[in-house]
């Protein structure tokens, strides 16, 4: 069964003083802006600083000054984007940014970065870019262009794994997959201790985790089933500290590094990807809102032929 | 200006004792069936053995006993197809082929390939692969799958090249080139002398060429804007032997090729395709229909990081 994994994602930052979004904002009006995308909130886990919202198609953070959230499958995320704005008053708004990976069936989705940036744009003044080759894995960026300058402490790593090995895929698809055997598949104990997380298993297969500690956060979501399987890795934690061991766990045929605010990616990128992975593309830049927005891509070089995937005649893609 | 150079492509062969598509099949059955898909003939060039149309996507070639079409751009070629299947009694159709690349932008697509093989499939009984991976450079091909053998001399090339240089595309975007000038940019007159040629030149850019002689023939499709720019070779000739020189030419950032029975197809790409190119992407099968179908993805290494591509906010996902 095809699932499209890949992310939207979008963060709104607000003036805290004049709209704490922990004390103002309920619950209800989260689900509503969820909904907003055909996304619906299955639970969530909270401390002083921070509500994270597990969702049907993937996470839902938000802090005091700011929420993040990524929506997978075919959500509309910019319609939830739109519901904020057009229920907060704009002087309330700092800084709104979104983001849209390459999808693996993009004429599946409902609308395109395009569109998107192009409603957004009825509400905000703004700039947007590609990071990464249209036929490639790519990152499409659109941001508010206004005085909204970043912190510089403020730090944010991806890490988007594409096509994992057979032994992983046929692991995380097993049936009656239990939080606990996902969590040791990842080492997540090992490798980010300390964590309170709120995790899920789909039927029939897929996984979603959120996780905070103090002002941390980090999320995995897993599409595992072959032929569109993919798993991301999205946290405020370096996550080049873990990348070698996460790329040992999964074996994916590619994937892609992302860095906002990280002056050393490019060094992080040289002393912890080695071989068999090379990079197909490298790019980066300071954006206008003061984040450098850094992006990797690798592949793995083939060199022995493989069989095509066979599909089925059904009009979806699917494979046999 | 982006445009969707990719092509959709399809090969009908039929039972030249029964159906003659030379002597039997009018230039204004050709015209109607080119409709169908949205696209215009705009010249053709003839000779014993077969007439080659160039169309306003693309270009379709007629022996006596199949027709090859390419459409490019949102054509809907599966509808010509249909149309042919429609006007032909079934007994008269030998096989039918259809095969489609990855897009650049295929949410602008108006079908996916799953659209289409299910709409064949109203008609005929087939079977359909994906050649290389789906989030990278990929063939999907879809074939009728009956009694019908290929000959093993029925050998086909495709050298798609992708991303052309700066040089390349500075120069096959500059106003009033004439088709001179770009056969002269090729060197066609060297690499493949003593064809008969029909080309056109877009405006404001974009380049089409049909060559024939006896029942040989090529045809090169140049989309050269920067963002979108693509150029494709096809032709019963072996394209290894040419394919250096063009890769020199264009310094494309990646490109694919593909043969169809071509049993040295593996070690034709290991004596010809050199560093910096890295193939990321190796498959072949022998298909039902006795097709040995070979597909084969190269990139370049990236060392460099550049920066992102600059997007307006209009919604056409178009280069500033």
């Amino acid at each position: 069964m095809f699932f499209e994994g890949s992310e939207k994602k979008a963060e709104v930052v607000v003036d805290n003083t004049k709209l704490s979004l922990l004390n103002d904002i309920s619950n209800t009006f989260w689900q509503e802006l969820v909904e907003c995308c055909n996304a619906q909130i299955l639970s969530s886990i909270e401390n002083e600083h921070c509500k994270a919202f597990l969702l049907s198609e993937s996470s839902l953070f938000v802090w005091d000054d700011r929420f993040l959230i990524l929506t997978c499958g075919v959500t509309q995320l910019v319609n939830s984007i739109e519901y904020f704005i057009q229920n907060t008053q704009p002087e309330d708004i700092l800084h709104v940014t979104y983001q849209r990976k390459n999808e693996y069936f993009s004429n599946a989705q409902l609308t395109s970065f395009g569109d998107d940036i192009k409603l957004l744009s009825k509400y905000l003044t703004g700039k947007a870019y590609r990071f990464g080759e249209i036929y490639s894995h790519h990152n499409y960026v659109f941001h508010q262009d206004n005085e909204f300058q970043a912190e510089p402490d403020d730090t944010t790593y991806e890490l988007l794994a594409y096509q994992i090995s057979e032994y992983a895929s046929k692991k995380l698809t097993t049936k009656g997959l239990s939080t606990q055997e996902i969590r040791d598949f990842f080492c997540i104990n090992e490798l980010l201790p300390g964590f309170e997380i709120d995790d899920f298993v789909f039927d029939p297969y897929g996984y979603s985790l959120n996780a905070i500690k103090g002002t941390d956060y980090y999320t995995i979501h897993v599409t595992p089933q072959a032929g569109s399987s993919y798993v991301s890795f999205e946290s405020n934690l370096d996550l080049f500290t873990i990348a070698s061991k996460i790329l040992d766990i999964l074996s994916p045929s590619s994937f892609d590094l992302l860095g906002f605010n990280d002056p050393q990616f490019s060094k992080k990128v040289t002393t912890t990807i080695k071989s068999p992975y090379i990079s197909n593309s490298l790019v980066s830049k300071t954006l206008d809102n003061g984040y450098l927005v850094c992006f990797a891509s690798f592949i793995t070089p083939e060199t022995q032929y493989s069989t095509p995937l066979a599909l089925d005649l059904t009009g979806e893609n699917h494979a046999l």
